[in-house]
């Protein structure tokens, strides 16, 4: 491994050095066929991933960015958002809609909590929503949205679904070809991240799909108030990546291309096991060591923990002894910094990684004076790990 | 060099090895320390290359949102825009102001020339603009700007100055704190770009200066709509990029702060010689080829030139034969295409690269049947290299 440290914060997360060897390939021009075929089997690859017939859009950007194009492309003025936030990066959608004058309602959950399905129920008949976001895991708390209990109660509105994977995408299932709830019509509409969390590449790409009844969405708007996040002005391309709009970030790409294989070979599948079997075997290890996690487990993300900490562990001094073990994890949000740190178990993750994350908290607990049984910690994560039927 | 091929097409430009190496150096988050100080390095670099005293903006995205960002900020819907346009790139502020509501107007050169200056006059007395646009080179033409005649003529009228620098930032001087025009206030307020052209680094990064008028005309339009391109969202990161907005891309990052170290070091007026000696250079040589350039001597760009074939020269037998031994150049655009192509000579691009692509272009010749003199042609290039003071 290239990397001298193990990044364990919420994202950005470890680059291989497979992926890294990807990035620094020579660049090429943007239209040379070589890169074409690239770009081309990148877009492929992540209909793949989805499981959809609609479009892929990979374009230079961040998470933000793809989170405006899901909104400037569904809902016009005046319409009505509703966001389901699970944290701090929920409400994010509220200033983005606001800039567009669309008028929005967020249901906040308390940090560690889903909302209340039944709030969700309740609010939905008091207004027409022209789509809803659900953040699926957000990366402040930590927590897990119930796609089988909250896509059923949004399509029956009529309202698109706009799943925010920032965080999930390729470590959870988010197929856009399944019906929710009995009804055939009943899918995702919308799913969008970042390049830099469960993808495992650097930070830097905007990745969103629409399905068929999102781009008709689209369609029905007319023109929009936007230029480079109109996928409009993308379409031709993604259909056809020879074609030129923007010029696409070409090293990037070639790193995204590389994280897809290696996505794909893997399977989304295995993929959801394996992240289940971090998350719980990480919060198992950490509870040993009389650290509790945010979110109680039933609502836990695979991809991400926020754990409090023991009485009398100071933040600062925690994270900045375990960076000195080469372990790089991050501070908590809003209120709740200070009082908990977050954990990043996703993408290119390994389970030796969480293992050696594991023993290093230990000692950091053990130096701060908290009393840690290092074994009792590595067999509950390991244990957590066969339960699911991972080994390594 | 890394590089097996010399990529001199407009667009992106060689990357050399040491910036590839930063490419690739291990992530870290965005909030890390270490990253920090890099990303504040290359803020305080970009200031310092465009001697501005006002903001400067580098994020995920392309050149088209780095323009985006400059007419989001600055023109409020139902005002007006007067386009400067020298070729291809120009018109493309055509439908983005559209798409804002904003009325907009071109004036579109002859394709090898300069819009008339009596003309710019002309129209900016028949109507009001809010901002006018200068493309300081065009890609698609290779013609140049003048700006002294430009910049006072437009603020003169109290418009803004929008400088579109892709090809020619950190190649030609775009210095934001020079009076134009005898006057103290008539100053380039806006200057944008990409990271692929003049700076040498792959594609991916939007980066953008504002002076202080232009930062006025932004507060002026109070709320914009637009999220990801609305300046204020960055402003605070810009001023200290521990903040957050969105996750900036780390590894170009590290890329471009390695470019602008290579930028400052050879120092942005040498650095305007040498490519004006290249683009002299180049298209000498390739004149003793009975390959004329589109665009007279006194406006051609000293970034990139557009060639247009001698007879019977087929466009698609040249770039192949010319890509078999390693030198890619690039098509021309819209009613050019197949009459001409198009050479980028700029950024990393050395004096080496540019005899060689000379000897290549004359062996592609000679084998298409055209006689020429190999010895005459680079022979032309280094005595305008010695004219103007550049040897190596």
């Amino acid at each position: 491994m290239k990397n001298k440290e193990l990044l364990l914060v919420p994202g950005p997360t470890p680059v291989i050095d497979e992926i890294y060897d990807a990035l620094a390939n020579e660049t090429r021009g943007h239209t040379d066929p070589r890169f074409v075929a690239i770009y081309k089997n990148a877009i492929e690859q992540t209909k793949q991933l989805l499981q959809t017939d609609g479009e892929v859009f990979i374009v230079a950007g961040s998470g933000t960015l793809a989170m405006e194009m899901a909104i400037v492309n569904t809902i016009g003025k005046g319409e009505r958002l509703l966001v389901i936030s699970h944290g701090y990066f929920g409400d994010r959608f509220k200033p983005l809609a606001k800039a567009y004058g669309i008028e929005v309602d967020v249901l906040q959950a308390e940090w560690g909590k889903q909302v209340d399905p039944l709030l969700v129920e309740e609010t939905l008949t008091q207004k027409e929503y022209k789509a809803v976001t659900i953040t699926h895991a957000d990366t402040s708390t930590g927590v897990l949205s119930d796609l089988d209990i909250l896509v059923p109660l949004i399509k029956k509105t009529g309202a698109l679904v706009i799943l925010d994977g920032v965080v999930a995408t390729a470590a959870l299932d988010e197929n856009m070809s399944k019906s929710y709830g009995g009804n055939a019509e009943y899918k995702i509409d919308i799913v969008l991240t970042g390049s830099q969390k469960a993808i495992g590449i650097p930070p830097g790409l905007a990745i969103i799909a629409f399905n068929q009844t999102a781009l008709k969405a689209r369609d029905a708007l007319g023109e929009v108030a936007a230029y480079y996040c109109d996928i409009k002005n993308w379409i031709p391309i993604m259909q056809d990546p020879s074609k030129y709009f923007a010029t696409p970030p070409v090293n990037l790409i070639y790193a995204y291309q590389k994280a897809m294989d290696i996505v794909l070979e893997e399977g989304i599948k295995q993929r959801e096991q394996r992240h289940i079997a971090f998350g719980r075997g990480i919060r198992a290890a950490l509870r040993t060591f009389g650290m509790k996690p945010l979110a109680n487990e039933e609502v836990s993300a695979p991809t991400l923990s926020c754990i409090l900490y023991p009485e009398g562990v100071d933040d600062v001094a925690f994270r900045t002894l375990l960076s000195h073990k080469g372990i790089i994890v991050a501070g908590a949000l809003a209120h709740l910094a200070g009082k908990a740190f977050r954990i990043g178990h996703m993408g290119n993750t390994t389970a030796e990684m969480l293992e050696q994350a594991i023993r290093s908290v230990g000692e950091v607990l053990h130096e701060l004076g908290v009393e840690v049984n290092q074994e009792l910690a590595l067999q509950s994560f390991k244990e957590e790990l066969l339960l699911i039927g991972q080994t390594h």
